[in-house]
Formats: C-alpha cells, structure tokens, sequence
C-alpha cells in the first residue's frame, strides 16, 4: 500500500486525462494522490485540425480552473471514441468526430510539449471506473451508448487480448431471427441495446429516441413497450456473456443511455432475474446483484485518461485513486 | 530462454499428470525439459475409493512404464471433470465417476508421499494444449464433449476469473426460440453443440449417436442434417464469444466429438465463413483460420495436469514444453 506522492524528475506533479466526445470534451487534472485537482468540459470540434484544438483548449482551461501552469502537467491521456492503431498514437474511424486517420499522440504532443498517449474511450473509462470503484477484482464496464461495447479490467489494468477485440460483446448474435445489424449479422446485442438501433426501430423524430422510447412505454405503446424490453434483453445478454467468458466480479454499465438512471437499472435488473428464474445455475450467479450504473456526471472515462497517460511513463497507484472531484 | 534442469532439493525430477476421465485415465511422466517420458491409460473406477484407487495404480503403472522409482516423483497433477472447490483439493460433482464430494489432494497425497494438486480437466487441457502449441498469444480450449465448456490460458496461465465461471460459454443463449438446456435456460450453445443434447435431441439407439448423425446426414436424412448443422453453429457461436470478449488468438478445440475429425473441422470453419458473409468486420477476424482440432490421442489434458501439480510448486517453463509422446 505504498502512495506516490513524487512528482517527475522535472518536478511535474499533474496528470491530465480527456475524455473526447462526440459533442463534448470532459477534462480532468490529477494530483499526486489520485485526487481530481480541476474538472472542465468544453465542446468538441469537428475533423482534424478542430479535435487537436479542442484537445489544446481543454488542457488550456483546465490549467486555469486548476490554477496551475501548463509546465506543471506531467503526462496527457485522450480517450477518444476511435480504433487506436496498436504501437502508433493515430486514431481511426472516429466517425463522430469527423476523423479518419489522425496521429494525436504526435500532433497533440508536439504542442502540448508533454507525453500524450491516446486510448479507446471505453477502454479508458473502464480503468477509470474500476479506480473510482477501488476495485481489485475483474471488472468490465460496458457501454451502453449509439453503439455497445465493454472494457475489461484485470489486476488494475485494461485488458487487451490478442488483437483488439476484447469486450466487443455488442457484435455478439443472441437471436438468429432478430434485427439486422449495422455489422451485417442478425440479432447482434447491439440491435437490442444500442441507441442507434433503437432510435431507428423507433423511426419518429425527436431528440432523444430513447427517452420518448420510455416515456411512450409508460403511456401504453405497444412498440415503445417493446423495444424497452429489448434494450434491458440486449444488456443482460452482455451482462450474461462477461461473466460466462471472462468471469467479471462486477459489471458497470455506462455510455449515453444510462441518463434513464434507475429506470433503466431497474428495468435490467428484472430481465436478469426473470431470465435465471428457470436455471439454478443462473440464479447462483446473483448476476442482479453484480450490475451497476455509473453515476451520471461519473468522470469515469476523462480519469481512465489520466491513468492511461501516466501508466506509460511512470507507475501508477490504480488502486488507491481519491476522488474529490 | 532459460531451461529449467534443476530437480528439486531432494533431487526429485518428474512430474506426474494424470487426465482422470469417466471411463479412463490417461497418464504422463514429464522430465526437466518438460518432454514427456512415459504415458499409460488404465480404466478409471467409479466412486469415492475406486477413483483414488486409479490414481494410485495409474502412477504405478506409469514409473513401471518409464523405468523410474517412485521416489523420483516430484508432484503430482490431477485432471478431474467435476467442479475443484477453490483453495481445497476437493472435488465436487464429479458425476461422471460417481463422486459427490472427494479431497483427492489429501487422499491421494497421503498414499503417494508427493504434493497432488487437482484441476478442472478442461482447465487442465487448455494449459496443456497451450504447452503442446508453444503458444504464447492469449488462447482457448473448447471441450465439446457431453457438455460444453471452454479454459482460457494467458501469458502461459490459466485465466481463471473472478468466481470460477470463466470459459462457460456452454451455458449462453444464442436462440431464444432455441432446445431447453439442461441447465433450464433455452438455446444454450451446448444444447447446440453438446453431445449429450445432440444424442437427446437425435434420440435413435447406438452407441455413438453423433457419429450416427453424421453418417445419417451423408445419407440425407433431415434430421440427422439438422442436428449436424447445430452442431457446428454452436461450436461457432462458442469461438465468437471467445473472440469477441477475452479477444483469444486462437481456440483449439478438444472433447470426444473431436473424434468426428476432419468432417467436424470441416463443418465448423465452413459455417464460420457462412456466417460471417454479410459482415465486413467479421471477415475482418478471419476465426476460419484461428481454430483447430486437438489431435485424436493428444496428451494435453494429462500433460497440463503435470503442469498445474509443478506449478504449485515450482517454476516451469510452460512454454517450452517439448514432447517427445
């Protein structure tokens, strides 16, 4: 149970992790002791030379809410919604940020005159859950947002396979006669879970498909009602394969459909237990009672930035993260 | 590249493994380069002492074999098809060799002199296969026997999760519409690929009934084409599960339905080229080229048996186990 409270031979003592989104960007600044020293969230542009801006802007702001100088910052980790290209720093295909190919780690770096180390956002926000958690055990974090896909933690670390893959559990087929799927197989978890398949199968305008998906389900919807029981079916099927696969303690449930809060928690909860009720090796899994959502507001995945970042030039007590952001 | 050629500090060098099956056990004595010496198969007995019993006589019958005293034992690895109960050397419901509940560490420890550890055999398999292959990327073992269950090994140890149920992939639903398992779910990959649920399933007398399916099928008998056709869509299902959560590299398939050879590794890669057709991503993953079958008298359960004893005990260089069987 040792604490690093050392700063870096240049005497930096702050690690910065973003976590880049779609439409917004949320930074935090951590200290010695794992604590979130400053938080900041800005708008995120759009295409290249916009996402680098941004990525500069934050640390900028970040640094002034902090109240420290941009010499003090040690490392930068982005976590970004991209394929990160393995042993380079380029993202690729980060289609909602209009970016196809861009090397952040060196053009981001360059600028910053700092180490940047870039990762999968849900890969970060899974180490960032899991030290937010304290958590010791294996873990995932699965991300229930347009698309589905998990992160897993194994002894304080993000777990990598072999080739990538690890935790895409949204391309998972669990019903041969289901939807079509944007990947070109049927009956994936994604149809079932995922914000953009949902908002199509629901196919009226609004802002917030999923939302008027719940709403509409409480008024009587038949559709509505539907589709709201699929989107618990797909999650407890991610949930059912992490823990038969992989063997998860616990699995954290995050991404942009958890803003229905307890009514979605609520609702997987009741689809995992009435799918065990037949099955005594099911129900002795308790899979109800190891789910959880992270909170919103959660600064899960700009922190698994920040440790991310550091873990390539120093170590790093994930463990012992302090909140007090 | 170190080589291990040390015995122990009393001068002991072979570990023993043993694959305890239902109806025999296979037997290997490995030397200090990890070659393995002597292998026997004896038939194993059924019950509490008769199962110890086999073990005693199949290691007797193994030092007569490779010419070596008892004495020159090290450990002693156990390879069991029953649930190992975590930090005990119990075994529990171990159906297929009429035992409930059995401490065979203790038991069979006490008659031998020589540390016994006892394994899950398809736990035990896995490490053993990965041993065989020299593999040092993550992979898994996929037993189709009556049931279905797979072990995963990384960095040359077997993952084993947070509560024991990693590698379950027998017991997730792939069809809701899909056979009730025995396990009281419905569509289960194992009541796809499971000999047991294909001999039920078949329900016609003999003695091999998935062999019978096949030879049916080739004579274009429906149900017999049928019951084929699951069988390689749940071996499929099981290698993209694999895949698509702990991101294995490669799954190596075992189990008594192995014995179908060719014909089963013909199926299985064809229906996973099948199956991935519409979907650029998972063509992507070419799992066509990433399974294969353990070869018929393969000595993987028994050799990854002696690996788990010495592992208790000793180092061992897992990966550079040279076989000479």
């Amino acid at each position: 149970m040792t604490r690093r409270r050392d700063t870096d031979t240049r005497g930096r003592a702050i690690r910065v992790g973003l976590d880049v989104g779609g439409t917004k960007t949320d930074a935090v600044a951590v200290g010695l002791d794992g604590e979130i020293l400053a938080r900041v969230r800005r708008p995120t542009g759009w295409g290249d030379d916009a996402v680098i801006a941004s990525i500069l802007d934050s640390v900028a702001a970040l640094a002034e809410e902090g109240g420290f100088v941009a010499s003090a910052i040690r490392s930068v980790g982005v976590g970004i919604p991209g394929l990160v290209e393995p042993g380079t720093g380029r993202v690729l295909h980060a289609v909602n940020l209009g970016v196809e190919s861009l090397d952040i780690e060196a053009r981001a770096g360059s600028r910053l005159q700092v180490p940047v180390t870039v990762e999968n956002d849900v890969k970060a926000a899974a180490l960032g859950a899991a030290a937010l958690r304290r958590d010791t055990a294996t873990m995932a974090y699965l991300n229930l947002g347009t698309g589905v896909a998990a992160g897993i933690v194994a002894d304080g670390r993000i777990w990598r396979g072999a080739r990538g893959t690890a935790g895409e559990v949204g391309h998972l087929s669990v019903d041969p006669a289901g939807r079509l799927c944007g990947c070109g197989q049927r009956g994936c978890v994604e149809t079932l879970c995922g914000g953009g398949a949902l908002a199509k199968a629901w196919g009226r305008p609004g802002a917030l498909p999923v939302r008027d998906i719940f709403d509409a389900s409480e008024t009587g919807d038949p559709v509505a009602t539907a589709l709201r029981a699929d989107l618990a079916r797909g999650a407890a099927a991610a949930v059912r394969i992490l823990v038969l696969s992989v063997d998860v303690e616990t699995v954290v449930i995050g991404g942009g459909l958890t803003a229905l809060g307890e009514r979605l928690h609520t609702d997987i909860v009741a689809t995992l237990r009435r799918e065990a009720e037949g099955s005594a090796f099911m129900r002795s899994l308790r899979l109800d009672e190891r789910i959880e959502l992270l909170p919103a507001g959660s600064p899960a995945a700009a922190l698994g930035a920040a440790l991310v970042g550091a873990a390539e030039f120093a170590p790093v007590p994930d463990k012992e993260i302090v909140t007090h952001g």
